[in-house]
């Protein structure tokens, strides 16, 4: 039956029209045509193929992305692909590697914290990759907390260089911070020990050194690394450095640094095919005019200033890299969504009358109401990651004008969003997993490595809680600022609302550290609320085609419906709604479910995903699942031999009962 | 600082006698004693050792398996030790293998469904390991259905044999059904195209191979294989069949038997230690004495009849099997909570004041409102376990006297706990490994594994939604009955209480299927009262040891006020608690997290883990992480050598601008 379409009947029962809901969800017809044409150029050529990677050992896995991002600037190149076709090549590659970080951390922040010179020399090099870079911005010890990163970068004005070293237990500053403490302390015997056991020396021997940056491992020529800037014996808190790691002749690294990869990270394929890296710097040198001097500069006589560029803009940068971290949480969501919903069409399981068939899986209630949220999920975030899109332009555009009133804002909008969509985007993974039962246990489901590839963003560009605690923060601010002249515009426009209940006496005692698990559920509601409204400003626009909208109002109400039923106890407690209330919602759900069922296979059909970008046997177009998966299983290595390598010297010992004399 | 511990000074803080908690842990001083001596035999011997499976091939991995299989039966023959003891052995080998199946599902299937000449025969060679068995109940396209299942097992009377078959399409059966169901649409063109459009033709090719079971892949001698019965043209129900499948000689496939192994599955090491495999029989004859008979048999002639033994027994061994993956799961929520836990204590973040040490991250309410009541539930996990044991151990001894009267309570509880406990505890797992920072995601952590290793439980046995389903329709059924003669008891006489609702008029019109998503809600939380209620029991036991009963209320109520707040919309709506009520549970559960905080390294010491068993180096005993950290990253095979393998192809072409003319 090759070629065959068994999700035809499915397909079929369509109430709209798919082709103009693929526009909607690429964004534009442009978008479109951009992602459609390079997402079947990658699929279609060999040289991408992804779907042996959880069968290669760690060193063949790194060699084959090696050479396919050797091949995807081959092909960059080749065809002359312009920059937005060549990101979404590489986004269509869909496998992490070092060129991530090297066109998305390494020349961005040349850009922006680069002078002018610093950019004309660098960019260039690194547009056309004759140097290749990393981001190093994490210790072993320090991640989030980058103001307490310990590597120093100090200037020696005789030789007009910086000095950068990885600080251990025998550099002078923590040697004498260590004995200070030791010498405050009268009768220890063992102060070391002491020291350790009472937990109060912060600092280890191995805290400092860098760990975490991708393509620092094996393959960067350069990193921005960020230390603490020291001028004449005085600090100046952290800054980025432009350090050279590696020759550029035969790729040994450079003197003074120790470099490698920190190992195996969760899943087969996932992320180990990056080389995030460990890296320790022994006092090396670089050339003063290598500290990214945009914001503050060191001259030659070593004096420190600050320039008249707004510290702000870091904040854009922020608010850039993570309204993509939103965009992709809808890219990673939609994938599995799309899997799981073909997969729960082509899927029977009980219910068999008189020997007929058994019920698609699809079909039963219990499946819906686990699906279908994270369907209209997909949608919503697709949509709140086209809003952010907007916002930043705004922002970058009103920073430009010195207008830095709604960066506030803006930043918690991101922060907040990052986190809400990410972690829902993560749970959603593995519950699309789980709803494939068994079958979705397997490697060749794709859910597997997707999950596994997607958990880091729930930590990386800000671990979520953390990020949610800075909404409330700025929450808190702005409650405390009601009342004054300062009234709340956009997303938080709505508090003026509930200004007369801060006109109420607060009872409350306790401090904000106190309060946070609390704080952090108020942000998840506040970005709910975000999401939820800008979903129905999406559906106050024209939107064209054959029922798209209607499609979409019911997704939004699904979306909508979702939460009031999982955050019921808030809602009921602050007396927002009735039980009655929340009974007709859960009544409401269920009707949605139903409209939603004819149209699950076509609202998963307008994400235009390639089998390639799936990477989903359970997942693809034609539903043809259990011959692919019986195929499929015959090429793991282990079928190699019929029987098993190591069957004589450990499976025949004990069938013969040799066990006792048997080598082992 | 070798051999220092990192973490005394939170060991000094706890307040309770972990000595005697390390007993109520274990279950009695005995239990304690086997576990203790036994996870220490294998953590001391180096031909256990496991570190390095992240970074094994599949065949590397595989292979290194058979062999500690092997070791692991050389051992408890050299040491002579009990079956207990044997079993801990395996246990604390704690890597997936063909002898989990064979000891824990061929060997008890023989014994529940196999005649004593049947258990005479086979058992003493299972014992021995002369023959290595594996247990095939599941096909490709079927598997919670077991009745479902499409191979058969036809009885052929002039030879005395059964035929066992994997059905296709072409098999007489599929294909009378598939041509009835052509005539029956008149002007199909195309009739096969139509019927997969149509999607109405249930089977497919490869539905009917068995696939999945562990052990089959490479290494199983026999299978317990799950067939459909024939005898005269008549199907009489799936049976069970011993089934060789490969020569005792030379290990290969006898004839008809195509086996192999399905592939690679989630984790790096996890489950792709164990051979699941894919099985075709085409027409494969065995002696009729090898269908198990205990409950029906065929005789020689071609009659089928039934034994006097009772179907219910069936439930027996289901109830046994689900209690077992409950006591599991608070072993595998207790690890990662023991991971989690030593690492937030030795890791810092933020809150440094005056140059002094960060704090440490359990410091954090926003950590320990996520750690504790995991925490929390581990314990209240491995109380539940320990009930379900004597549940089992009553229904037993009741099935024996001919009383099924607890039967279906009883499996109503294990199907229920075996769902509520594993959902928590994979979710719990990965809280976990979210807790535990970037650092978590490295597979040095342990917890990517453990999680890999774990999920599974959620899905075989009964797929946990399918199973709460269950418990559902089981409550049903006792609400039906309420004001009846037959009075709930056990975890069900609460019902009585709300026995004056049932004098309601219900306005519910639709049917169980509608509503099978509030069913569920309803079940958890009949699962949740179970958990909580023996918990409490438990407490009202007597439990020496300075501290630890006090210890274990406050866990108690972590783990019942945690529910609440999670489900407080539920009690809410229903007006069990009010607004002011959920408030003041909400201040309790901070109040109780403080007297949590300076006994939380206690109470995971209490589990009594080895570092082998932990297998984390973020959960060390010691605490000493940064070191073990900075040096296991060197062990990874792409630090082999410091200029990457590849970089002659594949990077310098890049950096040398000579990629137009590489040979990629």
């Amino acid at each position: 039956m090759e070629g065959v379409d068994h999700l035809a009947h499915e397909r079929n029962k369509s109430e709209f029209d798919v082709d103009a809901m693929k526009i909607v969800w690429a964004g534009s017809p442009h978008a479109f045509d951009v992602s459609d044409r390079i997402s079947k150029l990658v699929a279609s050529d060999p040289g991408f193929r992804k779907d042996n990677r959880s069968t290669l050992s760690r060193k063949e896995l790194f060699k084959n992305t090696l050479r396919k991002a050797a091949y995807a600037w081959k092909t960059i190149v080749d065809l002359r692909l312009s920059e937005e076709e060549a990101a979404k090549l590489r986004f269509y590659v869909d496998e992490p590697a070092f060129t991530d970080l090297h066109w998305g951390m390494f020349i961005p922040a040349i850009k922006g914290q680069g002078t002018e010179e610093q950019q004309q020399k660098w960019l260039p090099l690194a547009y056309k990759m004759q140097i290749i870079g990393c981001y190093a911005q994490t210790e072993l010890g320090h991640g989030s907390n980058v103001q307490g990163l310990e590597t120093t970068a100090t200037f020696d004005p005789q030789t007009d260089e910086f000095i950068i070293h990885s600080p251990t237990l025998t550099s002078s500053k923590y040697l004498s911070l260590l004995l200070a403490s030791v010498m405050t302390w009268e009768g220890s015997p063992v102060p070391f020990l002491f020291l350790s056991q009472s937990g109060f020396y912060n600092s280890c021997f191995h805290c400092s050194v860098q760990w975490w940056p991708g393509g620092l491992g094996k393959v960067a020529t350069h990193a921005i690394a960020y230390a603490r800037l020291i001028v004449g014996g005085r600090e100046h808190g952290v800054n980025g450095f432009i350090v050279q790691l590696r020759s550029l002749e035969d790729h040994s690294p450079l003197l003074g640094i120790t470099v490698g990869d920190i190992g195996m990270k969760f899943g087969n394929g996932a992320y180990n095919t990056m080389d995030n890296g460990v890296l320790r710097f022994d006092h090396v040198r670089i050339p003063r005019n290598q500290m990214l001097m945009r914001v503050s500069q060191v001259t030659c006589e070593g004096k420190y200033k600050q320039s008249d560029v707004p510290r702000q803009l870091v904040y854009g940068t922020m608010v850039y890299v993570r309204q993509t971290i939103v965009a992709d949480a809808s890219c990673a969501l939609s994938r599995a969504v799309c899997i799981a919903t073909r997969y729960s069409a082509v899927r029977r399981q009980f219910g068999s009358q008189n020997g007929g068939p058994e019920t698609q899986v699809i079909d039963y209630k219990t499946q819906q109401s686990r699906l279908f949220p994270l369907l209209a999920s997909a949608y919503a975030f697709r949509f709140i990651g086209e809003w952010l899109k907007w916002l930043y332009a705004d922002v970058t555009q009103r920073l430009q004008a010195n207008d830095f009133s709604t960066l506030p804002e803006a930043h918690a909008c991101t922060a907040g969003l990052k986190s809400l969509t990410t972690t829902a985007t993560a749970d959603g993974i593995e519950e699309c997993r789980k709803l494939c039962g068994g079958h979705g246990y397997l490697c060749s489901s794709g859910l597997p490595e997707l999950f596994a590839v997607y958990v880091p963003a729930c930590t990386y560009e800000g671990d979520n809680t953390v990020l949610l605690l800075q909404v409330a923060r700025f929450l808190m601010k702005t409650v405390s600022q009601l009342g004054s002249s300062k009234k709340p515009v956009g997303t938080i426009a709505y508090m003026t609302r509930v200004e007369h209940l801060m006109q109420c006496r607060c009872g409350v005692q306790r401090g904000f550290a106190e309060l946070s698990v609390d704080l952090v559920e108020a942000a998840v509601a506040h970005c709910q609320l975000i999401v939820v409204s800008k979903f129905i400003e999406k559906l106050q626009q024209e939107i064209p085609g054959k029922g798209v909208k209607q499609q979409l109002e019911v997704l939004c109400n699904i979306y909508a419906l979702f939460l009031l039923h999982k955050h019921q106890g808030d809602f009921l407690s602050t007396g927002c709604i009735t039980p009655k209330h929340a009974a007709l919602a859960n009544d409401e759900l269920r009707s949605l479910y139903s409209q939603v069922r004819p149209n699950a296979i076509a609202l998963v059909d307008a994400f235009n995903y390639t089998d390639h970008y799936l990477g989903s046997i359970l997942g693809c177009y034609d539903g043809n699942v259990y011959p692919k998966l019986y195929e499929a299983a015959w090429k793991d290595p282990l079928n190699e031999s019929v029987v098993p390598d190591g069957y004589h010297q450990y499976i025949r010992p004990l069938l013969k009962q040799e066990i006792r004399t048997a080598r082992l």
